[in-house]
């Protein structure tokens, strides 16, 4: 019995150090990276027996993904492809003015051609909780179609189903993405989603709390959480309302704080259901993650636990 | 007036260090690397005056292969393009028995939309010679076509072209190969061929000298080269037979050696006509390159001159 | 229910890079190690189920060891402890005449204190074979009754039991070794053994051969494999003499080739039963284990028998 | 037809990483530094046509110099020297209250003995801009009488001249610059120089538009540019007064910011000759130099067009 | 005759770079580390000679951390040993809110078996001060009976004695640290104590002149001296108090903060006996430590002055 | 009392790493070398007291030299400049037919400018050996005066004079180099000299022996060293030939083999006055140089001692 099961891509993450730029780098760093596999090394490493369902080319480079993911702990279920091949990513770090720029070079990866008769679908249905995010319908056709179909299985099934809406500018359009997610919302139970992404793809006004309720009014969600980057994150369940702050950070490499958000939460979450203390463990795991390098929050249940015992939620510094 | 001209891709090359695998890599090496664009720095290193004609993504890691070749000298008349990728390709040096081991990551590649169109072909018809490879048209049916267009416009116009049928496995097979290939070297002046291809893709047999005669007897080439890897190349021209021995060489990384020893061969061929001496000079830079990492012949005319005054044709040292 | 069960230690390798000496070493590159998880790792990376059995310090280090392991496929099953400390060794690399040079830094290391009591020896009863090597009982006393218990209740149980002598004379003299040692053999059906320390520890003279046949009359194994270094090895079982030479590999790191032999052995000879196609896979996977850094043997199913399907067996190149 | 010439020297610039103290040293990062070049390859990559005068030794260390410049596109006019050294500096990043500690080491560097007789003058006299600064005519006599000559040329051909005041301390006294110095500002157009530098070695007082007006009046300048570090700059051209302030900035590399900020300037102003937009545009490729390793703006045009667009002028952090 | 003898441990110590996870970290940077040597090295790079007194492994580890020291200019007087091993200590470098995680592995290290009768007593008693720290009693019986006998030994031949509390809660109790170190005090004449030491071991209270005052009281000190993290420090001599800010500095690495401080003020107080330039002294060359990578304060006389005089005391940034 | 003082320069030497070129080069390894200290390094490590004397910029690339050589227990006497540089050489190592190339840049040191005045010659009255190369009296006149003014003052004290010829090319042509070192040769009393500098510089014929028996007629040296690269070396004292082969090694990096033979057998010969067993420890240290990175010999007399017991002859394996 697994007590989470996530899907979606895992890239290889290809950066620059030292802030140098990428057209004359020599060197680039290798980790490996996905939303949703994000979230399964967070969960596992809290606690959770996770497995992650996903489509890699069958060499070196898909190995390297699930080498990195078997390492903490996450019960990896791949379809080993030979026809297509391993997702990537740039990404330079150039602090301010420059901000951070990433590349894209996922497309034809492995996983845009999954589809549910290869994966393993008994895991979903035999989970506690399913997630997945925006990003995997917005990789392929066949995406949205597997994507609507594991979570109308997992519904199904009895299984708790998670959603981070995570919009990404550079896959579709807003219209698109409206389309397609609202869709897939009804199927979720815990939806996750930024506030401008509330804004600019779901099309809802008001304030954070205006917005949690206004979809949950739509989707009748078990949980509706609005993250809102520094100013911390707000959840309705049961029509109550818990805030929550972030911890103050050093932001070392803030990319992957929110799947380590969503992956402290569902630890916390899963088997407790207490929201409040979820978005906590969250926030908490959300701050460390942000000192380390890479996507991957690198954690245990007592680090996390010290932060919120210290309790400084001054803010980021950078 | 340019001497030479060579068309082609140029993609990252990615590569771990110290003998380590792709699967357990924390560090690439990034360095540029394209068959034509091999020969082309090789060449302009050697002194001529060398223009590269290909289509990029405009982006960074676009510009950091521009700003390779520029860096030796390189004219790069580029395409610029918003819509496809860069060709990367991975490798892992593995020595005995492990080989080397290359997984070639160039579909969608934005060279393989390169038409005549946008290509800067009055830099062709104006150059004294004109090379590309058989890769570049084994890369899609658009540049089957533009590579036609591009050696028949040479042809056209009196530059002498040069074409090294360089036969990848992993893109064609044999019978499509020679389909293409037959017909394109009807427009070739020059041909360099490995012995092996020339059995395999050409479907010719006999020592590498009958090889060449046949050759030269299908197609009137007014230089016929066949190499023959460790055991040196041999080349036909008017009927006179030249054999070149390689000269003995640290093999560091041999990657890149055939196109070191091309633009060696054309540099001197070029403005000479000296075809045994071209070899000569060839199979130096060959040797150079074999000691230095990257596909790249980062070499100078004196150091090429003292290799072959040194004169050691002892092989290559492992 | 599991192919293969080991048990041992495992250790932080800390090595100087590019020859460099460790008295003026500033970077250590870190690897995991030890006999008995490098057996797992070869053995899990060429299709077998494989448990590991240890203690390690519950710390960032003990998590280093069982991240390493977790990555190739092996089950961890770590009994994590409070009180001692993460064994390591250094190792620097000299070639001739320097030699290589190991410190070990393991005293009072975490499985020095490992019990029956607390390891999972239903693991052991469960596996179809057990395997563990004449290192661990020399690194404490606990260690010598703790082997022995296992050894004894795997054979109670009806796992074959495999032993790799690895006489260290860091640990302890030949005297002692020979005591715990001829001990421990009752219980073994699986021996490997160097010729040289069946003839300085166990006290066998004569050739190989004439070594297991001696060794077999005194305990009576299933398989007795003498193993010569660069001469390659030689198995009795069932009074047939099997000899497989070593296959030709560039030495880039030669630490480990014993475990990948015997990974490469065991994988095979489950299931098969097969000791001549089992000694070419165990001599496959040695050789190119030698190719890469580390004590693991990073390799495929399909690269050993590409390496076995080539047999070039000319010897060790260095 | 060449929008810029520039004209001085560059070296290697030789600096520990990681905060390491020089004398502990044991990897030096390797880049190509000049006040001079560092202009030419920000203008260029903003788009101007570019050529940089200099003499380099005819070596390796030589073309390291040329090759990093060609690589972002600027027309390197070189005379190779036979008998005179590459000129190096070493550069330690010490933070507060170490601070940036520089060690020259240009003394009888190829370039000091540069002469009309050898450079390209012709390109200068064809240029639409000339521009040098105050290093290149403390670095020898030569230089300062070459210097003046190359000044006076483009005067007369109706090239623009812009000239950097740079005063080094390391190099001459305030006293021996303004001799040298205020002879050659007879022939500038454009004149660059820090408040500071206008007190101590032009000896002017009040405050930046005093000093502005004041050299404006004693030089007839068409622009006078004064720049105040974080305070940001001020230009007097026509009688009228433009102020500029800093873009807001992570200071990870400071050095080379001034040139970054009159490569930007230069590559605006050319064509337009407009002096706020030109100055805006300089503030924001300064804004971006200093968040990158090395002397020089690796920048593109829509890079600075989006600083300028957000328009954060709040200041540099650190 | 020397100016400052010190007694204790040096250690590797090893940390990863980048603020990468030890867990997951591939390259440990290597240094020395140890809180009497760190001392040693700072007082002799600002002028005083200084013996370090010590026992190691005859090993390269060993040597590892002599010539460290040698480099500095301290003469190491070791007494090299055969039977115990090389202390070392990991270090990971978290940033806020994951902090500075420090693992200790010096068990058993050959200085915890160090005694007066193998040790230099005479440099001790010919010194003019000797300094050793409450670490150094807190590692073995031996070496508590050790420091005991070199304190009474140093205070009977007229030796000023100087003496850092340093409590180390992962060494001993506050229980057991303060009977040990009592003792000791008796035999002090220089007494560092951090504020929070002298409260939770030696159970004073008040302020911080309170506190030097009180331990006045009872021990009859030459000079007490509080520190107080970035809020400065405080010497109470001959009933004088003198207060000392801290310079503002970079936080690159703080370790080894207060041992630079207790090296700069025992370099100054060494001769001139002036408490409160000697203050001044340490707090500067404390500050320049913070910037720089490892324990070792590399810094140089002038470099202390150039602080001192600039005197920016605005606090520590981070 | 010291056992040898040895004068000279010591430069950084800064090199590509992996093979790389230096034109291309990023990062340069910084290490120290120098005839002199190469000898003192190799001497002190193997047993003798030894000073170092010289002249080099205050500065931290002068005191990257001093440490490197005060770690390995050599005392450096060092006269400390204000005007002069450091000198350096580049090196990058090409492996065949690429070879090994240097730069020096080494103008203008300053030891160039050291006088007897200002050296410690009292310590080189009072040593047992003083020992020079051919090198320093070829980097400036004022250093020709001054080694000549060394070796007699040394003379005239009973100190044994020792001198390596170490022509090179590079610093002056062979008719300089013999007016000044035959001059100089009247003062030593051992020899050392490359079989083919004897012929060369020297101007001397016939086989080793005969070149040995030659030089020693005209100087009436107590030792005549004749080396000869691979095939070892041949000494000459009171009328004995003692030949000496060199111990097989890998060849990593054979820069300062020389100065690593001149170092073993002056600190056999010392005290012993044993010949030929001097000239074995020296080829012993030879060989284990060749395996290390860098121009010292970082070795210890174990190491060393048990080369000469294996006794491997055979050959430098490339």
């Amino acid at each position: 019995m697994t007590d989470l099961v996530t899907f979606g891509e895992s890239m290889l993450r290809l950066s620059p150090q030292d802030r140098e730029r990428l057209e004359s780098v020599r060197e680039l760093d290798v980790r490996v990276a996905g939303a949703e596999s994000n979230v399964a090394v967070a969960a596992a490493r809290l606690g959770l027996e996770v497995t992650w369902l996903s489509k890699l080319p069958d060499s070196p480079l898909g190995r390297r993904a699930t080498r990195s993911l078997d390492s903490h702990g996450v019960e990896t279920a791949v379809v080993w492809d030979d026809d297509h091949r391993m997702g990537t990513y740039y990404i330079e770090f150039g602090g301010q003015p420059r901000g951070t720029d990433v590349i894209y070079d996922r497309e034809n990866a492995a996983v845009t051609t999954a589809t549910p008769a290869e994966l393993r679908t008994d895991a979903v249905e035999a989970a506690d909780i399913f997630h997945t995010t925006g990003i995997t319908p917005a990789l392929s056709g066949t995406l949205r179609e597997t994507t609507a179909d594991l979570l109308a299985r997992a519904r199904s099934a009895g299984t708790t189903t998670s959603f981070d809406l995570n919009y990404r500018s550079k896959l579709w359009s807003p219209a698109e993405a409206r389309e397609t997610l609202e869709e897939l919302l009804a199927d979720v139970d815990i939806l996750v989603v930024a506030e401008r992404d509330a804004r600019e793809v779901l099309d809802r006004s008001g304030d954070a709390e205006g917005i949690a309720r206004d979809l949950d009014a739509s989707f009748d969600f078990e949980v509706t959480l609005v993250t809102r980057g520094e100013r911390g994150s707000l959840a309705l369940a049961d029509g109550t309302v818990h805030e929550q702050p972030v911890f103050a950070a050093d932001d070392y490499d803030p990319v992957g704080t929110g799947d380590a958000f969503v992956g402290g939460f569902l630890a916390t979450y899963h088997g407790s259901g207490d929201v409040a203390r979820a978005m906590e463990y969250g926030a908490a795991t959300a701050s460390l993650k942000r000192t380390m390098p890479g996507d991957l929050a690198v954690v245990t249940p007592a680090e996390v636990e010290e932060v919120i015992e210290r309790g400084d939620q001054s803010g980021i510094s950078r």
